[in-house]
């Protein structure tokens, strides 16, 4: 339990919440919450969106709620008010995020039928996209799962997602939990179910789409996206609008955060956190040095489609992910 | 420490005794073992042989030593003798694959030097290829050795090898006794590596090449050999001889070996052999299945070279390898 936003900062850099859309909700409570304690509004606000540098949607929901609140407090004077201008605004976040995702799914769904009338889809997913982080019930997930409720899943194949296995603890629990037909595979086993003909859609989320349409997510993505394309299969993005920064014009401008080592060379029981170097079970070498990157960035060309709230963009440009931004904003100041 | 043929047959289930080349030597010693010690020799056999369905070196090796043990038996009707005969076969396959690895190591240098003229090789390689799987210094790992000791690896990027780790547990202990500059990664982390330039060559070991090709290569090398493609990046497979099936047509033919599940959904501590579901640390959720092949195959057209004791076969035609192994079998009784 985080009962102030270092706390919170702490939990979001060793990953007891993560995934982009929850980072946002949790970003903007986290300065309403350091608002209600008295805390220094704008040090938590840039400690919470430097806890990790890749999800663009950690930073927006941090400024969302640290501009409610500075605009309460320039208009009533009151730290009170203004304390529950930032809270109301990270509920508004909270809301809006479920809502968002009711609607990434419809629209995901639909695509997928539109891409694959046979029905039965075999979606290939990558990583954890479900409620787990989300105001709703997640982004890529949320589609599978909409697929499951009109009986169109024939098969969700959960990739583990080394190294901190997401895809084993979290998105297969919650597979399970919904009575989905899952099956749990180690990432490098994908590419003989894409040769086999099992795989019909990958669906994955996203941390960070630039301008131009490039997708930073989970490492792991983009092999997925390149085999998707050496074997006709859509690789479809589902994310919420908030995800894409217009500031990061293309994949070479995203920040890849490289996280530490020991992740790759111990193996961590699921109950005992990421704490450190040496909690885990070592499996390699002592003084072996890991390439850790979090992410990778997929490029446009690779990806059929990006799924958000207000639609699909498809093929996906930089022209046609501003229109659907700028109608965001348009929407949004109306 | 096996002393009769059915604790290496479990020894070789349990991936105590694996890599292609060294189960075909252990595959020998083990029928020489059953002679020596007055077992039933076909018995035996049958019994190395079927312990695990992909790797043709296996068969190969049994094969050899059970031909050595009937010859002599018929010529002289001595079980003794017999049994003599088929512990020289078996040492001659061992003395024999040692051999083989240095011509491959040279051979495969001389392509790596020929293909990367600058030098600097930057190699990934997947799972586990050197001198613990043979009776030298291994197949792909000893190529990427030579380059070490002529001062032209770069780096060595080690896949960890999900789900059994074979590159964090044995790959990286074998680079780091060599003093090679080597980083591990979790196998999906190559795809980022790939596009940012990071990797020169792919060199991988096989298991199986069916008579088109097709390569059988621990799971995870079908996904490196699409990257490859397409990022112009060789993919260099590495093998023996022996390990070309004539007898399997093509890659369809090649029966890839299923494992347990749990090898997926459970963590293993390195020091505990692999002895059945439960024995390791679960991180899905109970009664999650989990597709598990030990193998993918990667198709002809795939792969830049072959690399055998008698040199390269590029580009990977029927007829080149054919004409290769023809050679072989002329040497061999010429």
């Amino acid at each position: 339990m985080c009962t102030d936003a270092s706390a919170l900062v702490e939990a979001i850099r060793s990953l007891a919440v993560r995934g982009a859309p929850v980072l946002g909700i949790a970003g903007a409570y986290g300065v309403a919450l350091a608002a209600a304690r008295g805390f220094d509004v704008e040090e938590a606000a840039r400690a919470l969106e430097g806890a990790r540098p890749t999800a663009v949607n950690l930073s927006v929901g941090v400024r969302r709620a640290e501009s409610a609140y500075r605009a309460a407090l320039a208009e009533t004077g009151d730290p009170t008010a203004a304390a529950t201008a930032a809270l109301a605004a990270a509920r508004a976040l909270h809301r809006e995020d479920a809502e968002a995702s009711a609607r990434m799914a419809a629209h995901g769904l639909a695509l997928l039928d539109e891409l694959l009338p046979g029905g039965g889809h075999r979606v290939l997913t990558h990583c954890n996209t479900g409620s787990l982080v989300s105001g709703g019930e997640g982004t890529a997930f949320a589609v599978a799962l909409a697929a499951h409720r009109e009986g169109r899943l024939r098969r969700l194949w959960v990739d583990e997602t080394r190294p901190l296995l997401q895809g084993s603890r979290l998105t297969a629990y919650e597979a399970a939990r919904h009575g989905m037909a899952y099956t749990l595979l180690t990432d490098n086993a994908a590419g003989s179910l894409f040769a086999a003909g099992e795989v019909d859609a990958v669906l994955v989320g996203a941390d960070r789409i630039a301008a131009d349409g490039s997708v930073a997510n989970k490492v792991g993505s983009y092999p997925l996206a390149v085999l998707a394309r050496y074997h006709h299969v859509p690789f479809i993005v589902v994310a919420p609008l908030t995800t894409v920064d217009p500031g990061t014009p293309d994949g070479a401008s995203i920040e890849v955060e490289q996280r530490p080592g020991f992740e790759v060379t111990e193996l961590m029981a699921p109950q005992v956190p990421v704490t450190g170097a040496g909690a885990g079970i070592p499996v390699a070498p002592l003084g072996t040095q890991a390439h850790n990157p979090a992410f990778d960035v997929t490029p446009p060309e690779l990806v059929t489609a990006i799924v958000t709230e207000r639609g699909a963009v498809s093929p996906v440009t930089a022209e046609a992910l501003a229109e659907l931004c700028d109608g965001l904003r348009r929407t949004a100041t109306g």
